[in-house]
């Protein structure tokens, strides 16, 4: 009788999800403390207010991570990558505590806590949690889910039908700007404001495209495995894979004919 | 022993405002039965989506108004005024069943029902309901409430710390939208697509300053008592009250200086 307990492999998708489940449970308590509070904000350079919660869940995350995958590493959008490690070599955590600051600092509830795992560089699970809304949608290979419902990005297939967001039009300078207001000037319905949430309404079909700039990694990196388990496309917008390495401009579509069609405007 | 019920008087502000959280009510369950299903978006001149929700929550409330208050008028945004009344004169319910369809349609909970009660063309009750997030705010003179709670604005008293709300940047044209970036450029944050729920944000002290145009007596009717009681200014964009024939351009903001500020440049 073998009374050894089953080998698990730390790095199975279910163990990951489920251990970025966690980390949305650690970071939803905080960030209610926090939100719709009065708050210190303080302007980065990027003009993205900052806040006491995106510190203190970034704490407490990569507490929680240091204590679980002691091997791991750690990248996050506060206190940056853990010391000895390298984002694009091995599996790595790459965390933003609080995407949408913007929305956070005017009580609006769409905020979210974002988390991805990678192993090579490459996102293999993601994670969007929305803390005031208790909505959260998750995607490894194979399976994107809202909550415990499967997730699937629309059937459209033209930017003539197309329900399209982006954070703010203020985002986009010189080339950029020139490129944005002809593709969204193509589209069916422009919607500002959506941060992360935007993605995971493309993910269940709500909205159809989405095109912004200036995006980090940890602000796109848990946004990919979730697109593309529910059948869209995300990318940069010379159409290749986001990397570590991207230059922040994200692409995502609910099919690859409306991906193609946004493209070739991004690209002219 | 008297033994008749005490009388009571139906235009009282307790009572406008039981009605009218009885009509927000009745329009929750409508509004979430439509909500994040596929609908057949039908785009009217201005590019406002109306949806099967909308009219179906009209229905519904007119019914209750009639019902409850035969010699009422009321007027709606999707099918007007009711035959024989004025909106200007006696008592007025004014209705937008879903503000911010474009919200509503691309699965955003940020839409509202909003119901205004007018006396003489003045309104006096108001109250912005939040279906898919459960929150609602009302407000009658000297008394602003979200839920159960009294409502402030901020203390905000200068742009340059003001938190600034407009729905799209895109709904400016001409002098007005040269009059935007000046306004829009001395704020300390900017965020668009809030639609009513900017509003109730502004009575509840989380942003300081919202100028939109092109907005319907609908749209804008049940705000003004909130913002009133709230510690807020509304007005249109020459600091004149917001009446039935007010020209859609609409200023908000916390606090009378803060108001006055915005209101030199808008002018100017």
């Amino acid at each position: 009788m073998d009374l050894a307990l089953p080998a698990t492999d730390p790095l199975a998708p279910e163990t990951i999800l489920a251990f970025a489940a966690e980390l949305a449970e650690a970071a939803r308590p905080i960030a209610l403390a926090y939100f719709r509070t009065p708050l210190d904000i303080v302007t980065k350079a990027d003009e993205s207010p900052v806040t006491l919660a995106d510190r203190a869940i970034e704490v407490r995350l990569r507490g929680l991570i240091e204590a679980r995958f002691p091997d791991h590493g750690i990248f996050g959008e506060e206190m940056g990558v853990k010391p000895g490690a390298t984002p694009g070599s091995g599996p790595v955590w790459v965390i933003d505590p609080i995407d949408g600051t913007k929305s956070f600092v005017t009580g609006l509830p769409l905020f979210g806590t974002l988390v991805a795992f990678l192993d090579g560089g490459v996102p293999v699970a993601g994670l969007i949690d929305m803390p005031a809304l208790g909505e959260r949608w998750t995607g490894v290979p194979g399976q994107a889910r809202f909550g415990a419902e499967p997730a699937r990005t629309s059937t459209c297939r033209s930017l003539s039908a197309a329900r399209f967001f982006t954070t703010s039009p203020e985002g986009f300078t010189g080339a950029d700007e020139a490129r944005y207001r002809r593709l969204s000037a193509k589209t069916a319905l422009r919607r500002f404001g959506g941060d992360c949430y935007a993605y995971g309404l493309l993910a269940s079909g709500h909205c159809d495209l989405i095109a912004e700039t200036g995006l980090q990694p940890y602000d796109y990196m848990a946004l990919v495995p979730v697109i593309r388990a529910a059948g869209g496309v995300i990318t940069d917008w010379s159409g290749e894979d986001l990397t570590l390495a991207s230059d922040g401009r994200v692409l995502a579509a609910a099919t690859p004919d409306l991906h193609a069609e946004a493209l070739a405007i991004l690209r002219a």
